[in-house]
């Protein structure tokens, strides 16, 4: 049986409580722009891992699922308002909001996900400290994504950024939101105060080795598979782990071909195959995919906090999954 | 003593606390940005509702100002994201964060201002009960602003707004605000069950007032003191409470000169204050300043449900100032 088989049961649970979140308000375009990517797919990765995180501490993955609709709802929100930063015109296989729409709406739709995120939140069935703890965090852990967001965009006119800086960005953009998803998942299951923190960095690895994997395949999925063009970041000139590799690596006529296509939207696929060989052969992906594997063992080895379970064992499957997905 | 010599100790209170609440992030850029427009002024009406409220209930005010705090953070964020769905270059006499910085940097600031409420929010110290209940109705008022911020922008295109699609429109977009401002301090005081809801309906009709004076004040405003051109909402094509007015009452000619002037941002100042008028003549002016000011009442008479005390009075100055003030 695959993950996604396994999952399947969760992944449904959640589906049917963020399509009942998602049926509110009373403006008919603004109803179906904050449904269209939420409901256009997602993996659900964030509800998933705090509720197999809770089962695995206590087996009440079921009341985990307020909480983890609100993280959907956050990531989703996110998305709506980086494609408008990003310009770009499809997601999940679907036009962005702001091109099937427009970019008011766009924006509006994205605060309304954010507003609806935690009045979700709200009703998650915890003790009612835990819940003023959890605003704080999930509310941190938003601002925290902001910040991460304006490094990324920055970072797009930059020739020095340095792997710190790039680490520092993926934490915040990405990592923060899976580091509170397996930190909440163990607060509303009632865990230790050590289960709490150890799944907190346990989510925090997990995080920062989904998202290398995710700039990796970028360059080096099966672009059917993957379900839009390989190496886009190229030429949307994201400072990726690769590409910053590179450039402290590249010299000569390498680092000129490289620099030609890097944020050059009109780089032909031709120049960006180029590119991708170019820094297959200075080692940047191999660097990158060995970076990906090694967080997410490091993370693997903080299950060891938590009792012998399928859960536990599930958590173990899901590390893996995260870098070694082909989409 | 004027009002807001009167007031002045609590805006300082307020404007300290935000201050120190905007103090937050490594992005100095991001930094500047979310401090920007809540830093170049503003008249902290609500956190200032939400403080006197509580002390007219029981002298709690300074117990307040985290959740004041929120609302002003709210309030900001909103401003951010308007502007840029307007379109509007200037804002308390500065530059606008997207035209002072870039639209994907006021996308961003906006969320994160949204994110640093909740934060916020978090920290008021009331019983952790209460705070579950103030986070929900908070971010609910906040999901009801994008609802009524959607439907301003849409009713633009259109000429069949009806005076109640009009007030629902501001209430959403305005009153709903104010509303928790007012029924969140008394909730905050531990004011009663009837307190709480009869300051609740205080609040939206002072909003509602509120919101119906703004738009009067664009038209009938000295223009010096407003501090921007008088008319931009004709320009804008916004539907307000006199442009509904009018668009039922005019007829032949005044009402071709109304529609060639109403959304067109190239009319000239003579026909703007030629389109003033009309309005004037065909009553609009006169009828929105009369709702307002019935507004305004009937929210007074709701503050019998509050002691006798200096508290109660200042809120019926504040109530009174809502809808006499120049700007």
């Amino acid at each position: 049986m695959d993950l996604k088989n396994i999952l399947s049961n969760r992944i449904e649970a959640v589906n049917q409580a963020l399509t009942v979140t998602l049926d509110v308000g009373e403006q008919e375009k603004l109803r179906k722009a904050i449904r269209h990517i939420p409901m256009a797919g997602g993996k659900r990765l964030r509800p998933v891992l705090a509720m197999i995180t809770a089962d695995a501490i206590s087996g009440k993955g079921e009341k985990v699922i307020p909480f983890g609709v609100a993280l959907e709802l956050i990531h989703n929100f996110t998305l709506l308002h980086d494609d408008i930063m990003d310009k770009d015109s499809t997601r999940r296989g679907v036009k962005t909001v702001h091109v099937l729409f427009d970019e008011a709406t766009a924006i509006n739709a994205g605060d309304v996900l954010f507003a609806r995120a935690f009045e979700t939140l709200s009703t998650t069935e915890v003790k009612d400290d835990v819940l003023r703890d959890l605003v704080r965090e999930v509310a941190a852990a938003v601002r925290n994504i902001g910040e991460g967001q304006q490094m990324d965009k920055d970072f797009e006119d930059r020739l020095d950024i340095s792997e710190k800086d790039y680490l520092k960005m993926i934490e915040y953009k990405t990592a923060k939101l899976f580091q509170i998803a397996a930190k909440g998942g163990a607060m509303v299951a009632e865990g230790t105060k050590e289960q709490i923190e150890v799944m907190s960095e346990y989510g925090r690895l997990l995080g920062m080795g989904f998202q290398i994997w995710d700039d990796y395949l970028d360059l080096k999925a099966d672009e059917k598979l993957l379900g839009k063009p390989v190496g886009s970041d190229i030429k949307n000139g994201k400072r990726t782990l690769m590409v910053v590799h590179a450039l402290a690596k590249l010299k000569g006529e390498d680092r000129e071909t490289f620099l030609m296509a890097l944020g050059n939207q009109n780089a032909s696929k031709e120049e960006v195959k180029e590119v991708i060989k170019i820094m297959d052969n200075v080692g940047s992906t191999t660097y990158a995919k060995q970076m990906a594997l090694d967080y997410a063992k490091k993370s693997k080895e903080l299950l060891n906090v938590l009792p012998e379970s399928e859960h536990k064992d599930l958590l173990g499957k899901i590390t893996n999954y995260m870098v070694t997905r082909k989409k």
